[in-house]
């Protein structure tokens, strides 16, 4: 069964806390948006979907905590979701859903705090409904591009439990399961959070699908002794050529597919495109602390004081990208022509 | 100060136990040959040229326990060595030191066990001595190839801690440092034992050389950054065709350098060399524990019940190689020919 990370329950948005996978289930009850904005900032709850998610029915608490007697200015609704905004720079539907519940508010009829209340906490169902139906119209596209058993690679972890619904990535992959397409998953481990070893293999294992974790730097091995037929990953932002933010770790892996022709895919939904990008190079990239770096969990694994870069996210450049897997379909190359028609078809 | 990571001391032999940096200096007594082969299967001493000069001293251990009143027979000693050689099955140094004691043993006067034990000593702190000697011009050679400070990037260990001296990669980063060209030092932490953030960094941070810690999967990032002018790591075996057995990620690495255009070289004494193999693909890759993968120390980071593979080397084609520098000199393209001319030079 696939694990539930987020639900709303009319008062608190509870949320599984993913720090403590795969050894525990805990639940973060979050009945104020400061709560809300923590979670997304220390990855309690993550993946780009999700955070998007978990940042509407916050933009309800918010709603909660700045309405009185009397209807809350947009303005003033707007200005506190920046901080909402800023827990996570890089992905992109954190901004969309915030922007998302603005424009519902300011159509509100505001004649009745509890009446807006109630329309708010709809339209924050409503994107959650969406992220299901997208991910699994995004799963039915991916599965069909397959009509034999596939040996999958996947990096992070882009699945249920980055979503509200069946995953991106790992949607597509238990669509292909369901068809009988699919032979095995690889999961690199994703250092320095571990959201394969923790995250997705977790998911394979509850679900009993044929799977192996190895380390981030097994995978080229891996593919050369012709172990994998597909990379398939998530994405964080995409721009119009293609470029594609999604967790560090992405990039060399879209070179090493290249290097052994093997086709190397995104899923992700319309929402995860920024159609104000021309490219990646505009994407602002997340910097965290050294301490993920320089320790695991709690355990020191270097020196205390050595230096240490440690980029959230990095940017895979269009050229290295076979196809990119949407609820509408599956664009090709030439990116920037098919994703401006994309973009056509998803605001009309 | 470089560390110590192991000294004879007549009945004794001391390993630094490399498991437990850089949190804590401990020291394994090693008295037995048995407990220098559990040294090296363990990874408290690890690094090719350093489990070769370990091993040369645990055949003086084995020696010790053969012999009676009368000479042992060589036969029953080589018979004896094997569990040695079977420590790890991928560093070559390892056979080639037992090969080498085994060597001198057959020569010796065989007139009296004391005699005999002291020529053995003297045989394995020759080993010692020459690889001190081997790094010394390993690293003059490969500093030698640079007239600017160098940003560079290594992988895994191979430094003093994987040698008898200032190691083959390490050792290159040194003499650069004392050339004045060296810019700086970037450092794959190297899953799953953590060799570059536990050992590398331990050693640059000490000696105060400039130097980050990136995780592995960072490295791609890393050199799209331009932030890396070369790439210089160490080898376990390599073969007449310059294919390389050396760490796991050390191939993924290669094929990076080669798509951001950046020189990679391997430094490496000629003991690492296997002259009877034709091709990395002959090489024997150990696989190891799945546990490494599953827990960081004794902290679960996996289901417990997920499948693991765990390969500790991969194999880098020579093709990918700029250069290989040893203490004769940097071997270039074609290799089999020039390794051909190496070998007729180091037999010599």
């Amino acid at each position: 069964m696939k694990p539930k990370p987020i639900e709303w329950q009319g008062e608190t948005l509870i949320l599984l806390d993913q720090r403590a996978l795969p050894l525990r289930e805990e639940y973060l009850h979050c009945r104020h948006s400061r709560e809300v904005r923590e979670a997304i900032s220390v990855l309690a709850v993550r993946g780009a979907p999700a955070i998007g998610v978990a940042a509407a029915y916050g933009m309800v608490l918010l709603f909660d905590e700045l309405s009185g007697k009397s209807p809350v200015a947009h303005a003033e609704y707007a200005q506190a979701a920046e901080y909402l905004v800023a827990a996570r720079p890089t992905a992109v539907n954190l901004q969309w859903a915030v922007a998302k519940m603005l424009d519902v508010y300011r159509d509100l009829p505001h004649r009745d705090v509890a009446e807006d209340r109630n329309l708010l906490v709809r339209a924050a169902q409503g994107i959650e409904r969406d992220d299901q139906n997208l991910n699994e119209r995004i799963g039915t596209y991916g599965a069909s591009l397959f009509d034999t058993p596939q040996r999958v690679l996947t990096h992070c972890n882009a699945g249920a439990l980055a979503t509200a619904g069946i995953g991106t990535a790992l949607g597509v992959v238990r669509k292909m399961q369901e068809a009988g397409h699919l032979a095995h998953v690889y999961m690199d481990e994703t250092r320095p959070l571990l959201q394969g070893s923790r995250l997705t293999a977790y998911e394979m294992c509850r679900e009993g699908i044929p799977c192996t974790l190895i380390c981030d730097n097994m995978a080229a091995t891996v593919m050369a002794q012709q172990r994998v037929d597909v990379v398939i990953v998530g994405a964080d932002r995409i721009a119009l050529n293609g470029d594609t933010a999604n967790k560090i770790g992405t990039y060399g892996l879209a070179i090493l597919a290249k290097y052994h022709q093997i086709p190397f895919y995104i899923a992700a939904p319309s929402t995860t495109f920024d159609f104000t990008l021309q490219q990646g190079s505009d994407i602002i990239i997340e910097e965290r602390a050294p301490e993920e770096v320089r320790q695991i969990g709690t355990q020191a694994i270097a020196p205390p004081d050595v230096a240490v870069y440690n980029p959230a996210f990095d940017v895979t450049p269009g050229e290295l990208v076979t196809g990119i897997i949407t609820e509408e379909g599956v664009l090709y190359p030439p990116f920037y022509d098919n994703i401006l028609e994309f973009k056509k078809k998803v605001n009309s």
